[in-house]
């Protein structure tokens, strides 16, 4: 096996650096991987820039990276669902398997969760990394390994949408345009909502949407209150939403997410902003509209690789930018800048198409 | 006003009569329907042919027709969702509004439910007929009164897919390609199902079935036991369906239907058989597979219509035969007998795309 | 019939009047009760203090008064399920039953509801009032009236534990110890919870929480931060709650609801405070500890009924003073200002008893 | 350590040997436990009688016992839940926790469940027993040895009721008065269940399900057809049971079961009979009233422990027969036979109350 293990690693902030790392030993229950493809999420970039996410802090060198795929290198002695050879989604999440929450199908609340680039855990933006081959995805032959890596992003749209019960005939309303707030569309497309109509500050965000099948679409104008955006939107769907996803986090688009939504809807919060936010709070009671939280997935993944395989939606449009793993610098900083329209960045540390059927 | 009111009355079996009936009165909450199209379905052919259906029997002259779509000709004084010139579909059952079922929002249970053509109820198949306006569901333009009237069955597959929990990534078998089956196929990919089998004993049914989207078909073949056939649809989907929904109601189906669903799946059974079935209930009791019924539909119609409205099903293709009303009595002989590979036979009371704004 | 129809009218802020009315006429569906017992709900004392709660103003003079029994004087044309001389528990809102929420089993947010003693629509602190039929209860012969009444709290209670998902093993955090604190108290015990911690300021309350079987009570100190008292609910109770309902809807006890709350448990808030209210949002949606607000109760009536006719709970003790309506101002003051350790008080339209088979 | 590890050995039909064993080495995430308490199921005498339960056949030698509960005589290096000494409930079954239904939160249905006293597994009637750490349940000091026994059938009470969504004024028909409608009756009444009427031939066991709180009891009569019996039910019960739970898996039980349940209400079945059963299916499908099965519990340890802790219920009255575990076989005889109104017999490894704070 190769001996080189070029790794992407953050030593803190403004401090990404390119080096050698060992190849790591798997247990019974693992498989090494030879990776891919790694999408740069918005998280790694907060990493790089500040250090830290709320109370999750880097404190020692961590390899960067959790949306990937990769190919089974090496399969641990206990290890059934996969071959050497195979073509994998990660799920980048492990854990305990023993408290309540993983008993309760809640594994994604577990408290002994070991996250890829979540410190202290090692992600993998990596030539050779090892994991848990139950949280290993198989792709069909037709799925490529940047779609396998999109899995990541794509299962918290899947997972926010559920948590929002999007279904048959739903009205949503989905708050921001950016790789959240599309893959959030592209989910409650595949549920079945009748109309959707996507916000954002950024006209050309909102193209994209429209273009990925958004119903409506909507650009925010700042200067506006919260009463008079309301107003738009409700002029603009056929009545109001019974789902709103705020993928942005803000005060301002909480607010309008409950101001908006029907009496007896959800609105749920994917984006994540300052830790104390004023809200209309009794407008959401008095009207039985819930609010929910959204933290990463779970069992979101086999839905997701299914709406991927079965065409059912194009995820291929998100990816805007593609880089080489020696350019990682240079992709964080089309991420972080948004040059060139950017929506997802994807790293290959393979050369492109290498393990692909069909070009991506 | 026209006082012409020619309608289709059943005096008995085989004794179906077009006859003139006085236009009826509405009440306050009411509105006058002119209608348009009224598809058969299974159930009118049944009362034609026996007479009754389990404890519903035809003791006095009844309206036959409950698949239907008119225009608001004249509206009681408190409606205010419906205006004259109004296109709708209608939702044939009116509960009581008043039991316990219609307060917890399962209307289709209410014991005092008021349905088409279910006796000692009349139907709707005649010129004009009055309804409760809020079970009336107004068109957009787009939509044709034939798609109108194809709600009613589209609504049972939403309710059948809806008590299946049908969603993203679900693999479902669906037993039985006739227009309820086909309503169910066209339900559950709106729904999310990632795979689609569905079986029949006639390769034309299966072809229709493809051509609206199943992922795969399965010609069953009357000689093979239940572990045989079983086996095939497991080696047809990539794995054990987690949802099941018997559209035939045969011994046969619903045991089939046990068997191949997953541990912890669900298993609904639309069409109804022989009172009394041989079950193998502990197969599904000790894995925990749960068995549902259907009892028409509730709260479905609006998802029904969003459906259609919004393109994303194709329910023209179920209409394969089109009578005027002075025709009704050939219409029924064609859906009865299957002639011409009848699917779903509609009977226009007025002429053809009168009111619609393209030709269906 | 008596003449007699003395009534509790709230003509302005500071202004209730005792006046003779008009004995209502009766529609088919409704029934005419001769009033036994009404409780003062603290909305009622605000509209009396304050003449309006958020949208809802007095405007004109309005009859007051909602948490109400009465016995059935004379009944519809269409009532079954009702006789003169019934006794009978009053749901005092009457939903349109023809919206959407309606039919879906959510009337509570019927956007047409007639409640009583909500502006517009009069209550029924009254000798002669109507209602309709299929929102009275039917008391046993040994409930009696006053717990008749009590009924409306409870059913908040239930309303608010249902909206919890309180069950088999619940770890309940109940914030305030009132009125509403105390029923939603009694709903969680009946409904399985394992342990139930109550808070307040005042010693006095959770003494009589203690009484009805809180497993915990807490006194709060307002000197304390929202940090050191979660550490004094923790300390407590054997983990973290579950569920917490805050019956207080101050900004302070909602803070403390969800930082309290366990990972993917929920907060359910019943009580309303200032319109705006500043939240550790991310606190809650990161560990997915779901939202929900309570407007009055759905369906919940059957259930406080059977709960209290079955002896499992004492609603009794709730009830601190009675009154005859005559002397309705002095009523009005006692559970204002909380005369006397005030929880619930009661006007009597009838003599006390008159109407219970055993005293209260 | 003791060397001695008496065990209770099942070699074949009506072949159960008391042998010596040696004593267990636990891996990292396991603890040896001092066994204590085991009681006798109905399912460890079949496999006595009959050798087999289904698919599931005793081909080599199996340790018996499933319903235990032990001390803590060593712990794993992982083991951070329990210490030496500690008193514990055995959950017995230890799933994969890589599967989806272990991930889904319904980890009962895992194909890979290890499960005590189910070939190929060993049981725990034996001096010394090692399981995984996370499925024994810490006993409170004031719970017996012999409670925490009991859960194993509780959980299946509690399962039950929870498949069947009892709650809060819910009416219950339970089927068949034998160990485990007992539980089944302990659990609803503690969700809240307002009526619960329990059946059995025989009178004997009705009286102490009176005892224990039933509502109303049914002594059914062979003779009587399933409508009869369904008339008896309706008369007995304030109105048609919502709920109804089979615990005898008689084809007539099942039948009486869906026939008496009210529209829209389930069916649970956990006791399970002949492979192959005739039922009314039609009935249940068309009032929309669902069947559902129980296999085993799956997260109901904690809320049946909560529910002995806090005295809510009474499992005590349940043990008729104690035997030290010398006398195994006059145990299993007096279980089978029923000698002396056995319900449960317990078997004890150690002295009685040699670890009970308080004499059971």
């Amino acid at each position: 096996m190769a001996t080189d293990n070029l790794t992407a690693v953050l030593h803190g902030i403004e401090d990404l650096r390119l080096e050698q790392r060992p190849i790591p030993e798997i247990a019974n229950d693992e498989v090494l991987l030879a990776m891919d493809s790694v999408g740069i999420c918005g998280s790694d970039v907060h990493y790089l820039t500040a250090g830290r996410i709320g109370d999750f802090v880097v404190t020692k060198p961590m390899i960067i990276g959790h949306e990937a795929a990769g190919v089974v290198a090496k399969v641990g002695k206990c290890v059934k669902n996969l071959a050497v050879g195979d073509r994998v989604a990660i799920e980048p999440g492990v854990p305990c398997r023993r408290c309540d929450h993983c008993k309760q199908g809640k594994y994604n609340l577990c408290a002994d969760m070991v996250f890829c680039a979540t410190p202290p855990y090692d992600g993998n933006l990596t030539r050779f990394y090892k994991h848990a081959a139950d949280f290993c995805y198989k792709l069909p032959d037709h799925v490529s390994m940047e779609e396998g890596a999109l899995l990541e992003p794509l299962s918290v749209g899947v997972h926010a949408c559920r948590r929002a019960e999007v279904g048959l005939g739903s009205k949503v309303l989905i708050l921001g345009a950016g790789p959240i707030g599309l893959v959030t569309l592209l989910a409650a497309q595949a549920m079945g909502a009748a109309e959707i109509l996507i916000t954002d500050l950024v006209q050309h965000r909102l193209d994209v949407a429209k273009e990925l099948g958004a119903t409506h679409t909507l650009l925010l104008d700042r200067e506006q209150s919260a009463e008079e955006t309301v107003k738009r939107v409700l002029c603009t769907m056929s009545e109001a939403p019974d789902k709103a996803v705020d993928c942005c986090g803000a005060e301002s688009s909480a607010r309008l997410a409950i101001f908006a939504t029907r009496s007896g809807g959800v609105v749920v919060i994917v984006g994540m902003g300052a830790p104390e936010i004023k809200l209309p709070l009794i407008n959401a009671l008095a009207r039985e509209v819930d609010i929910r939280g959204v933290f990463r997935y779970c069992n979101d993944y086999p839905a997701a690789l299914a709406l991927v395989a079965s065409g059912k939606v194009n995820v291929k449009r998100l990816v805007t930018h593609h880089f080489d793993i020696t350019e990682t610098a240079k992709a964080f900083e089309t991420s972080r800048y948004g040059h060139g329209g950017a929506i997802k960045v994807m790293i290959h540390v393979q050369p492109r198409d290498a393990n692909n059927s069909v070009k991506f």
